[in-house]
């Protein structure tokens, strides 16, 4: 896998690229935000998730004293000085590359659906203002992300869609800059993306979000593996909150893009569970999900969706799943058939 | 001047830009900072600065209601809702081309000087944290400079120079995209760029100041005018605490670069203020600034050095001053000698 990847990258011309990348995370919005409180941040879950992705990138080195890289002023918080100084010396550590992409959550959805950035149409007041009113909300929202990494060690850049040159064309990516994150992750930084709000060369204005900006990065920065963390155990057969909706452990992809459902093995019922997963999405939740981790497998990347701050997510970012799914393991795999 | 600028535009064959420029606006980081407190914001000023960008940029509007841009939640305000509402059939106004470039005053100075970022090795565990911090710290005011910006109803959309692509060899300018500067623009956006830590292809990362970055936007976008909003009333012959300190009205640029005061007529004594002015500047400041507004000045791009927020800074930044200086006008123009 890993000797495939860089044979990969040698071929990708138009990207200044020399380290492999490991592991794109998404942070889903609904894991790191409170979806029914309008910007409030999950303080907890962005705290565990933070540790849990340092401890992911510097293996090994969990009990390794590390130096928080937010040195801004915090309500309660005093000196930031004397921990500074403890690190004159130190070497910097090894750390392997990591790109992380975030949702909105309850940041900037309620911007974007009140004023309709995503239909464009610039030229109104009401939309130019939601461009800028939706901008404000999810780069504070990177901002608070990129902190809570800083403090945990981990050198994170915010790097907004939208400053790096990312825009659309009826929706669809017509411009894509990666060489910005090449370049961040080359110096030994974490990017930091997030859903966007960015120009459309024909509608004027619309959203980007964070799963086609890791399709996008995915297919020119070929990582290992992509994980997923949201706020259910991965994907379903039916909506989680029913009775009986089983948890889909496996699910393998053709090189066409077709996809099934091999564990847990439902022989005959494979059908019947894609056009269950296909009924209940009325809203682009699971078969989006799907549809979108199976474009990515397509290309040799693993994908794991799994709960966010959990052991099972731990284990998702240090890339143990690589070989076969342990059985203690909870979570949806979606890779190539093998 | 309008149609020698429209003139340049047109030779400025890599920029796509459509729009002419009508002014770059420096907010400097001790006119909007309280500089002997970390990380505070003068938020009085701020607001006055916002709202006479405002004024200028719509003329003769200053009546008009407006709607504010910043929907995000905030302490003490309640309901963000109504206001929006009133605005779903205004037409969009017609606001002339801003560019709004910040410094950081007591914002990433402390995280950039406590690490040596200025100096490079990102090598250094210190130097790749205080590269991290700084970000936070100034990318942290320019979300703050937008929001105050977008409540006075200024589409103003924030432009970290590092995520647009902008890096440095040995300090200097190696890389300056500015399309997506331009294409904010000639969407009617106000876009707001600040002094950031960058990567160097020599060093690993140096700070690029606010000041650097107004003159490649000034030598790219050609516009008509640039105002230096400061903490003093303009360019003194001493500092301005010094008893007997003189504002200099008007410096005049030779195509050559060379500059001398022409207002206040010194006549014999041209020679000797030059050298006062450049005996008192250790720490990079009057004869630095005037050194790069000359540069700027032999473009032939009017600069106006002036204190924020006051009835001077609103005349400088409405265009005012394109012809004669008026006698009851405090600050100093520096252009081409006529």
């Amino acid at each position: 896998m890993e000797e495939k990847n860089q044979t990969e990258h040698q071929g990708t011309s138009n990207v200044h690229q020399i380290k492999p990348i490991r592991c794109i995370v998404k942070l889903g919005g609904a894991a790191i935000t409170c979806k029914n409180e309008i910007e409030k941040i999950n303080e907890e879950n962005l705290k565990t998730v933070s540790l849990q992705l340092r401890q992911a990138m510097v293996s090994g080195s969990s009990s390794v004293k590390f130096l928080g890289m937010d040195w801004s002023k915090r309500p309660g918080i005093s000196d930031i000085y004397s921990s500074v100084d403890d690190f004159r010396e130190q070497p910097s550590l090894d750390s392997s590359s990591f790109i992380v992409v975030h949702g909105a959550g309850s940041f900037g959805h309620f911007q974007a659906s009140k004023s309709g950035v995503h239909k464009g149409g610039l030229n109104q007041q009401l939309v130019k203002a939601g461009f800028v009113a939706t901008r404000i909300s999810v780069t504070s929202l990177n901002l608070e992300i990129v902190r809570a990494l800083a403090r945990e060690g981990i050198p994170s850049i915010g790097m907004s869609p939208f400053s790096c040159g990312w825009s659309t064309c009826e929706r669809n990516i017509a411009s894509a800059d990666v060489s910005m994150v090449a370049k961040a992750l080359d110096s030994g930084f974490v990017p930091v993306l997030h859903g966007d709000a960015v120009l459309d060369d024909s509608l004027g204005c619309t959203i980007l979000s964070g799963d086609v900006i890791i399709r996008q990065l995915a297919a020119e920065l070929k990582p290992e593996y992509i994980v997923f963390l949201t706020d259910v155990l991965g994907v379903y057969d039916r909506p989680p909150t029913e009775p009986n909706a089983m948890l889909l452990r496996e699910i393998a992809v053709n090189e066409d893009g077709h996809w099934s459902v091999v564990k847990p093995a439902l022989a005959e019922r494979n059908r019947k569970v894609e056009i269950t997963v296909a009924a209940h999405d009325t809203t682009g939740g699971m078969e989006t999900k799907i549809s979108e981790a199976a474009m990515i497998a397509k290309l040799g990347i693993d994908v794991y969706i799994v709960k966010a701050a959990t052991t099972h997510s731990l284990r998702a970012l240090s890339g143990e799943l690589k070989g076969n799914i342990p059985d203690d393991w909870l979570g949806t795999v979606i890779r190539l058939r093998r």
